[in-house]
């Protein structure tokens, strides 16, 4: 069960509104990568979890700490709303120079244009659980497989996309109180990648999974001839420059082998059979005529 | 530009139909982690490439192997879907003793209950760009970000949960030929989530990224009090006990610190502020009538 | 089965082209709480309808008129796109005050920025069944649960959310056509408004439902000790001065009773089973090698 | 900020696993009407409220203990879930009197065939958060309109919605553990219909909004005309029968007037205008050629 | 506006129950190609249209048809749900044959597997506006693109797939009363794919348009080169054996020519530009730390 | 399998960035008819054909040049985006009249308004698979049914929408790289339609389908009474003054009968029957309580 606080977590305060950077802002609240991604993995990763307990406790700490970002983005979000684009159209209509140039309700389309719409008719200037253009947060965006090797493969990620975003985002504003908030988020998830980059080596040493996962499925059922091979399948060969191409590999167990050349190991491919008339596709020969 | 053999590079041939199966296979095709998944990432991912060329040339290749991996898993399903509904309501209408039991149609239903309604009626036993419960492959699946730190950790993870997923439909049939060519994909994901990891390794030793990605963000405009430390954010202390707990970090940079009984750092939550009265919102206290 | 008159139900012509306000406008038409919506619920409720016939036959007489009024908006919104994105950037042009400044090209892309880009692209300048940020309408806007006080509940929203939107996009222009057709919208809002809380009436009276709904599930079996409690679970208890507090409830059977420091009523948070390993789920303990 | 105890709300954890069941019960999880769906609806609710404090913080309240009812669905059906189709597959194979009838493999169809496949493919045999056809959740089952009388309708509906799906799922089971936890979820429905009831009345006597919402919006700028006309746009008129077509409104402003055979207001339907032939359109006669 | 007659425009009652008969009729009500597309891409068509009355008022003739083809199917469902999955599971229970075989639960479980689970949580047993695996509408499958052979040509292939899926659905059922109303309809399809066929060759003899569609595009400013060649882009030539492969083409303007052995006509490969490198994406070489 | 060379199909470089005309482009990449598209319906279709071989590796001729297609629009998206919003920023706050008319950051609002914001957030100003508004590409846009004649004619509306779409980009902009790329397009898409159009006679003239589609279903089965009539359902009778309102229908199989004044042939809308009161829905008249 959960209680909330009446205090953020971080301060959550703009210098001033801006509507168009709130529509920016919205990525990393309801994006792919956003704060309710991983509010919603981690704590379906936690509920779902079969793991020794201090899994479950770790990751329900932090999906439990991500409802606090949501709610600090939110937050933030619409007090960056805090203007009317109705005011915005009125002011234009009065600014003569601006009229002249641009005729009056233009302006309000450049605001309103960087705007998303939805944030005055649909949420009356306050934060939607949706990404910088509008499309709808979905639980696609989340991944709890039971399997933490690959799952928390995919915290990681998470973790590494979402920084990125923040990182561009603070790029994008000068605005202090927006900047200082980020500063605590980027910091944050400098926290968890490392804290999930840790769970993962604490998992291998428990000898609870390791590369290639899941570990648990026995390696001698794979086709082993093809497990460490590189496929050059585009023209060039700068792909074998790298250390994918040769030498040992990673999960310790074989080396790599590049080939320049592959070739297919599977048969011709032959016709479909053909099927039930009753199912009405393409025949391979025009048939008689059906009975009723 | 592309060119297409007329090989599959794997076989892709079951021993007998299985339309039930079938619709389970969808997932490793047309999900979240199906093959389409990765291959549209892996182009996107090497089309937008501004990194070295050795990198470009490497996901491209692997890219452009995914086709063939999709091809295989289409034809797969088209194969096992090779018998018909009609055909198995009629012989179960037939059968007397299924028919005593289960009352004829029931079992088609038994059969038509496990199957993608939509293999049959849309599809023409076809497979689809679906996943196991028929719902579409969408875009959102795929990353490509620009950082290619940030995506080759999606990478990996996209390669271990399509390998757990393997596994698991591995356990779930007895046919030779499906588990023949499921052998095959399982050792490929073993593959490249080596070269995922390597090519990681080769990204940090070039000097282009590192933990915490991306790098090129001064980590001094970062909130440095809040970067290390571990917010005990649930009851009980089991969380304590791993290695993201305490200790020196992955990036090399810090040391875990606990928070026990973590307190925000943000102010009280107080209230928005009151919008223009044109956005129809609820107000703090009633209001005069709005003139016309 | 349904006829089309050739008028309208009410006037839908602006006095003037504006295709930025087009793409606003757009979410009453194809929005979550757009006509769409209610056209759609309105009409499955109809034909799904199991109540006595008065009840099918309002439900029916209002899904036909929201018919019309989808035709309105649709043809509103095309009358609004009687001007072309390739003209536009034409005459920004030659308008070397505003070239000057703006450079050209640029006053397009306040236009086009402002607009929706598949106005053009896609639909020719024709009205498009999606929202005011181009998201595709989707039956998951609708319900008909074959209850209807719960339907009711919903129809009543969807007329308040809906006359909330148009009330704002009146606030949005001053196109003396467009407003005068909002003006007709917001009128019918307000009818159905009151319309579907008389059904709610009739269908209480009628003794066909009731607070708490579903009337017919025997409320003994539900657990009475918490059916009328209010549980505190955020810090402060500004909540306990609201009548959801304290007093008797709506449904006349109870009292409200305020919880100020709610405690759990379930089990200690214990560890879920171990599954088969053949799921490759993460074990509790490392396991022994599988045999192939 | 939010924290979380190591207690559930309530119990949840059912007599026996049932998958079949399982799938059945992420509707009221993930589904549009589940418990996802009031947890974000309220929680942004709350953080956009510009209303008095005692609605922040009651609709917070009320938020916060959402997010518990999510934790126990999850933990119920990751529970109800602790079975394995591989296991299921062999104990058929072992039964001759279920292998002589259908044949071995098919059994384990009627089982797979009931259950949703990603519950063992992708998750592990964990909940998802999806609905009980698999369909992802998404935030556009969410609202929070800054209009507190518009969405505390809505949440009214969701609360009935809510509790009928539950009581619905009730009769669908045997199982005494699962019908605990549900008689709790049903209670807190009776509960939560109350509370948003309760709080119209309080918005109402506050005078905050009311009946037509939002009030806010001048009515005579609305065509008072049609303001509360009942337009029979259906054959019959079984629909004069109810109190939405004489009478006083519910408003208290005015009377039902009924059209047994309403006629369109507006013009007749003229043909649109002929746009720029450089979009390509059909034109209203065949053009001649373009220069390039 | 619309009006709705009392009577269906065919009949729609079915023999008998069939609750997973009517899952799979979903398809042809809210699936890609089912009435609710066509009734909302000829409703869109006609509203949007700027070619001729004619054109015009057929389209509208024809999207007003399709209304009350969503009507009978929709009614047709309903009835087809008749029944009540709780009776089932009691009748499975008292029959003591199929207890001893499949064990009581389990025979809900056939119908409750291959019916829509949400019929009966989420409907009560009514029609819903979804395809046969639960997937909801969206108004992605609709066409409006403002030139009407185009759009023609959408209509044709719809009222093929239609057609076709109508046909499969009447060889699943032996239900008399189905069947009737299939019958219809799909002679309904028959006459609009010949509506449609006879429609594009009256706007090719109006002059309004030709193949290629948009003929107002100048022909002379495509690359003429390609503009009737096939690309040989697989391996094997069987591709050369059609009419596609040589001769005059259908538009009456070129001879088709066979590229056997095609080549690329663009330049090598080049990698793209670096990037500002605020943007933190991956650069060319190690960048110099950032100053803040 | 498939190979890639290093070479586009065609040139796709750009003279100069355009972010804002990157995202229109998107469209024909990711849209509803853009490349992605064709390329997964084509493949779809070719894995899945059970048609004679000419039909099978024609297919996947086209299929495999789409993905081309892909490239090169993928490549010039990433070119038109080789600018940076942050730099455009800071150009803008340096620029005084701009400054002093729009004020500063308002400029970068134009350009970013009318970008895709998640070209620099999300993807680091690259190609994404996704439409003109950011709506993911999905896979319900595709079709592959296993009748071919319903297929092609889904394939001519392709390249007919799809060349409408790059027509019309193609007078969006000056930049002759663009110009140059898109000139490839619309031939290409000349050539299809062509291609796809010479298909369905190809089908026709080897006896495998024709008008009605599918000609496998025997055709005295539909209710031929209604397989050539045109419904006026509309007012007025503009549309008699169409081919498709008399004379020989295309199919050559029946003669085009209008009905001026159609009559329902269904059966009065009756009610629909009571179901099991466990389902909770609203009754026929009041119930007697439930015992538990």
């Amino acid at each position: 069960m959960f209680f909330r606080t009446n205090k953020f977590q971080y301060h959550a305060k703009p210098a001033a509104p801006d509507p168009v950077y709130a529509k920016k802002l919205q990525e990393v609240l309801g994006g792919q990568w956003g704060e309710i991604s991983v509010m919603m993995t981690y704590l379906f990763q936690g509920w779902n979890c079969r793991a020794p307990a201090k899994y479950r406790d770790m990751i329900l700490d932090i999906g439990t700490e991500e409802i606090a970002h949501v709610e600090m983005l939110a937050t933030m979000i619409a007090r960056l709303l805090e203007t009317s684009p109705v005011e915005a159209r009125e002011d234009a209509a009065k600014d003569s120079v601006v009229g002249a140039v641009m005729g009056g309700a233009r302006v309000e389309d450049v605001i309103v244009g960087g705007m998303n719409p939805q944030h005055a008719i649909v949420a009356g200037m306050g934060a939607t659980p949706t990404d910088s253009v509008g499309y709808p947060w979905t639980s696609r965006y989340t991944v709890s497989s039971g399997n933490l090797l690959a799952d928390f493969r995919f915290n990681v990620t998470a973790e590494s996309q979402g920084r990125l975003q923040v990182c561009r985002l603070y790029e994008m504003t000068d605005d202090p109180g927006v900047r200082d908030m980020l500063s605590f988020l980027i910091a944050r998830d400098t926290m968890h990648q490392n804290q999930w980059l840790a769970a993962i080596k604490e998992l291998e040493e428990d000898g609870l999974d390791q590369t290639p996962a899941p570990m648990s499925f026995p390696q001698e059922k794979e086709l082993s001839q093809v497990a460490y091979q590189f496929w050059n399948c585009s023209e060039g060969t700068e792909s074998r420059q790298g250390q994918w191409a040769e030498g040992p590999t990673p999960d310790g167990k074989g080396q790599f082998e590049y080939l320049a050349d592959p070739q297919p190991l599977g048969e011709e491919v032959t016709e479909l059979s053909q099927l039930d008339p009753r199912l009405h596709s393409t025949p391979k020969k025009p048939m008689p005529p059906m009975s009723s």
